[in-house]
């Protein structure tokens, strides 16, 4: 199976779901071991993605305050999680650089298509190629994996810029992604190398 | 044509796109001369709605500020309109007695499903009936009516509690309405009274 | 406001519900009195699409025979229609020239989009113009053209070649579609002439 | 973690994608060794669901002629596959009893509720609860049950009557599928017993 090319056209960096929670531990999710590390090279990307002019898009996973969204998300593995208004659910705007004026979609489900404007957003840049980083690989990330997919979209995974609930679901999302895109497991360092060959951002 | 009943099941109150836009005057998009009057109806509803325990759920079209996600909005009678921060933008809080702990949805296009969580929330709330208020008849109210009777909800629209772009497009989009379900169109009169017999909210 | 270009990028014909019920007399739908007529103006464009290499997509509202799926479509103006198997529900093929290789895609509901694979079919064709014809103007066809703008595509609708539910209702549509993209509304005669002057298909 | 109910309101069957293909050999896309004998299972639970009024709906996965509509399917592990036309694109209908009455969609995607009409079907019958059996576990199965948890579905698996594109990618899925809703994973002979209980259909 030929590798497929790292970018088709203009990228976008979809920055899923890191927020306070991780750092400040708890928070109603599982995370695997080297989480933080992990989104320690979230933020190289995310600040190699602006050097180059690649627009990241910060995805928020936030439940309203009465619950009323939660649909069938409290029936498994995970307890309560990203309520609107706790601390846990801000994004880690210092850990990953977001700033206010940048392109932000709050949601309510796993995916990042659903239920929201990412389709829109995507039109609007004219975006053929999404960079995923974040977490949990083996939920938002996996499942916004298989919509950019199903949508069309030529979908990478930075697998060392990515956690997941434990290690062993971490692989094994990782390898379902590569399934649906050869080539679709990237490493850091080659999506810094990329960026940085780039045309600089005006 | 038997007129379908008012309620069936559990009622939402949709309260769409009253914003500041309309009482400051300008704001790109054209109203029909008794728009203010019918808002001033939409204020009598959201009261009543709030006291006989309906939920209202507040919407915002809203523009991101670089202008990316206007798609086609700007091919035919509307001009910019709606541009995040921009003060017109705002929901219209005094107008409408809107709260912060109210439902509140943004929305990028016309429809209160296209790109939104409605269908999330709904479901939540086990809602069966939509009544509708706010503006425009002919553009956001119709195409949500439209969406949501597509999604098999009982809807209802509040006909001198919605504002059209001209008085001859308010009243085809009502009859259109009408079309799709017998009993559609109401007055503020009648939502009021069914209101007030329902049992009173804890 | 300037009229907008007649066609944008590729163009896709939309063959909107033109099934045998309205040529049988019958169906369970209002017809506006001169339906036929521009139901032959609609055979016209198809035949001239073809020659010019605008792929036609066919359209058939059809319910299931048990009624499972009508969903709040007979509450209002519409009767029992369009159940498969019955005779008026087939795509009128003599009379649109239908063929056994044409793009088709049956619906549960008015708007081509809505629960149907046309946003797929039209990235793969990397359709940017979506150009209307069918029926209803002012039911199937205003929502899918509502919808069709909402998606980002550049919405024309040949005003004599589709027919509506009263001669009142389609006016109010055709302004209303008017209303999202001026230069939306185009008469039969420009569309041949536009159709004639592309390139030849291959 | 409590586990979940097995049935929670009205149940549906969804049998996916069960085509001539698996039986053929061949047909562009990998199998797990022990394929057909879960698909015998499957079988199984299909006979039980008639017997029991749980109405099984039928999923095909089929692409047009031209192929204008594999999107990204052809960048991974899959080969060309599920043409229209192709014997092996046929519903499996000696080994499933497929009905010409039963339910029946086509998809294009790998998610059952991507680009159909499942969530109007859904809505009609009222359906809460969904069982999924047929293939692949990690690829249409394990996407529709993520779309069906987040469309607020109960959603069951079949571990035993599921085949996947590997042992190990069946496995990974079903662990998946179960840290979204904990007692999603259930054997054929829980739901023959389970089934067998209800009240007979009329």
């Amino acid at each position: 199976m030929p590798q497929q090319p790292l970018i088709v056209g203009r990228p976008v960096l979809l920055v899923i779901d890191i927020q306070k929670g991780a750092f400040l531990g708890g928070g109603g999710i599982p995370h695997m071991p080297r989480y933080l590390e992990n989104m320690a090279n979230a933020r190289r990307v995310i600040d190699a993605a602006r050097a180059a002019g690649v627009p990241p898009i910060f995805f928020q996973e936030a439940h309203r305050p009465d619950h009323v969204d939660f649909g069938r998300e409290l029936d498994g593995s995970e307890d309560v999680h990203c309520v609107e208004g706790d601390p846990g659910t801000e994004i880690a705007a210092e850990e990953t650089g977001f700033l206010p004026s940048d392109y932000f979609i709050r949601k309510r489900r796993y995916s990042c298509f659903f239920g929201t404007d990412l389709e829109i957003l995507l039109k609007g840049l004219k975006a053929e190629t999404l960079i995923l980083i974040g977490g949990l690989t083996d939920v938002c990330v996996h499942y916004t994996f298989a919509d950019g997919h199903q949508h069309d979209y030529h979908c990478r995974v930075v697998e060392d810029a990515v956690g997941g609930s434990s290690d062993t679901a971490h692989a094994a999302s990782l390898n379902a992604m590569e399934y649906l895109q050869t080539g679709a497991r990237r490493r850091t360092e080659e999506i810094l190398d990329a960026f940085a060959a780039r045309p600089r951002a005006a």
